[in-house]
């Protein structure tokens, strides 16, 4: 028999528990964010620890219908009246290691380095300068760091940080990437931490694996992709959404017989 | 030039204002679900409405991994490990009139009955008996009403009717869900409201338009969903899934030549 | 056990079948287009048969990037570099009623028609004045008529119906839906055949299932998109799409206490 | 102005040309394979390199409905049935590096193969070793190999390869990966080539770009995805599917308070 096994949710047709707590009691006390905590975590949050989530969350819910999710999911709106779940979806499958993914990445990259920095009882000032001078030798990016529209610093990442600093929660994952900006700014140019790099910081601190870095940018983003969605069925027209796009390939002249 | 509008999420390099309100001011105080509720209805919850929501997102955010919508996630985490986002899409893609959408189809009908109530001056349980008989004569079903699982009633709505009388936030929407369940068991046969239902007659006692039935049922999915892509990465083999199929088609041998 | 039916595949360790018919067979000796009418419609097609429809798929594969499904699948493509099949199926999710769509719904129109044309032993010219006139007074659009780019005619129609003339497949379908255009012309105004009615009167008369005027468009832009998220992949850099969006929402100044 | 380009189609309201070809000559008289190699090849193919092109989209385009593809398809048509392109997208989110994508990571392995037997001389079993060596100690496997449902020799194999040896379409790539499949018995233990090792291989010797051995996959299992979604639609009751699943995490007992 095929059966998959599963540590979050146990349904029968008298109880629902996630993760071994009784739905209900849930459901007359706790908040989406508890629940949420819960299910990627294994366990419910302080209230400190639920204040850091309810603000990554809200962060990260929507910047604006240019965003590729929130025009994706616009697009298939104004093509597909037939399934508010198919624009939905749509507007989820923009988001990857360049849109929205770069909080997973850091988290990796934090995490390798944190461990890195223990095992060969480094500063963490000389475990972030190690990975900008590998960062530069393999020619790649840092994620976290700097961001299209905000040229100077993310206001939000101020809110975040200050938030994780007041609540005494913020540890060894905000002081990584905090060396990390000052190696940046060294070895390279200043580069402001960005919400990914911001957020990345913040759930290492809070004992979060780092697919969560884009799992959890998923789950808030899926609100304003909803937002923007009904927006679309209820006020615009159907197909109202062009994009101009000019063709640049071969031309008609130059096509060789085969 | 190619635009379009908005009136959710304003954001400019120096500010993000959702509907109008400071982006930084919510992420200090307000909760996700706060947001959710503000992106999906113009305005902040009171303490009494954001306990509803947050019942009705704990409450649908996952019922078990045999729900095609975790199961979906759940085979396309297996076969396509290269974007969680996929594996959250594929499961989104299986919310629809069949599945998580009844509560859509019931705001709908909760919506015209009252309408229709308050224009003929009908009271709420004659109007209940007329949706029945319009449904028995039309043999379609009524959305909102039995569960595949839960043969009597689904623990779930007992809260949620609850949570809305205790606060005081039932009004005619529960009150004709109510009268709808008594009408189809003189009429039909005995049918308990389930979570859709429950969710459908609160959401129109709030005041949100009729397809958020579906949308916020999406939201709160959704982070079940993506608990049980983390749990499918982090803790199983690709491509365990294997779903047996017996093929009942056109034999062999009873092929006509064309 | 969970299990189910299929008519269309019986796989086996031995042997693989289509609709009862050797795999290995139609890989020396069929075409795809030859799979493609198998699979939708139980047997294979003669050789004029495939020659529309493989008009009809070269027809409908892609018809530039401006074209919501192409202009998703890029954006996803744009956003998320982890999966090619997240941004085809980004593509594939706004094909619907509104946008590829409309074969479905034209050829459930001419199906009910042609229906209605025999029980009454109506003429077509007058089954057709008839539909006019009900969409006329229910103020519903008729599918299949009409494109935003091509303002009289869209020069794969003449295509489309003159391979189907040739070659003696034109039935009721077309009859019919050349008819509805004399109509629409004498009863609103000149609205030339685009080419989702084309493809909707040819499958008609080829025996297709209405669901396949939406099914095939789908098969045929796959192939689009799948050469337009290549390209992107190989030739563009990523979130290189940035979609202008003016905000028209709430002000800032106008938020009312809550 | 927001533009993109294209080197695909050029799309006006007098014409339409792919890769600079006349649309309407196409659909007068090319197949829909054809259109598939232009699109993704830049030129049009030669009759021996259609027929294998078509016995590759065959041979992929379905394997019955316990593939995860088909399998999440017809999970999404029985809870979403407002939108079959949803089911076809969430068939489409299967495929990936476990599923259908071992052409794509075979295709990589081959064109580096080659290009180093190239630079360092070596003879193609000597470069087969070499990968095969290589591949032991990093512990990975070798895309392209091995099946599980065929455990000795997937018939799809023998046929695509002869088609490629009849028409001397064959060369070094065919000829690498059967250097692998010898290099592997050897220094590993036997294991057949595969349909993914195959199709990776002739398209190699057809000069495709790597990525189209996971796109040229879609392409053929969304026909095959497609006329899965048409049954279920047809066919079968919403929400037939219930796939088995068993809790086996934290108990309700061993909860601890936070």
């Amino acid at each position: 028999m095929e059966t998959w096994r599963t540590a979050i949710v146990d349904a029968g047709p008298d109880h629902i528990r996630v993760r071994g707590r009784d739905l209900l009691e849930l459901m007359r006390g706790a908040t989406f964010t508890d629940l949420i905590f819960l299910m990627h975590h294994e366990r419910l949050p302080t209230p400190a620890e639920r204040r850091l989530i309810d603000a990554i969350l809200i962060g990260s819910a929507d910047h604006g219908p240019g965003a590729p999710s929130c025009a994706a999911a616009r697009l298939a709106a104004s093509g597909n009246r037939q399934s508010p779940s198919a624009a939905i979806a749509a507007g989820v499958l923009t988001i990857g290691d360049e849109h929205g993914g770069a909080g997973w990445s850091c988290m990796n990259l934090i995490v390798a380095a944190l461990e890195r920095a223990r095992r060969e009882a480094l500063p963490l000032d000389e475990a972030a300068r190690r990975v900008v001078d590998d960062a530069r030798t393999a020619r790649t990016r840092l994620p976290g760091f700097g961001h299209r529209v905000h040229a100077t610093i993310d206001p939000r990442v101020d809110v975040l940080f200050g938030l994780a600093e007041e609540s005494g929660l913020a540890g060894d994952g905000v002081r990584f990437v905090r060396a990390l900006e000052r190696a940046i700014r060294d070895l390279i140019k200043p580069l402001p931490i960005n919400i990914d790099g911001a957020l990345a910081a913040i759930l290492v601190d809070l004992g979060f694996p780092p697919m969560t870095g884009l799992l959890l940018f998923v789950v808030a983003r899926v609100a304003g992709i909803s937002a923007e969605v009904l927006e679309e069925y209820l006020r615009e027209q159907p197909m109202r959404i062009r994009i101009p796009a000019e063709y640049d390939g071969v031309p008609p002249e130059n096509i060789a017989d085969c």
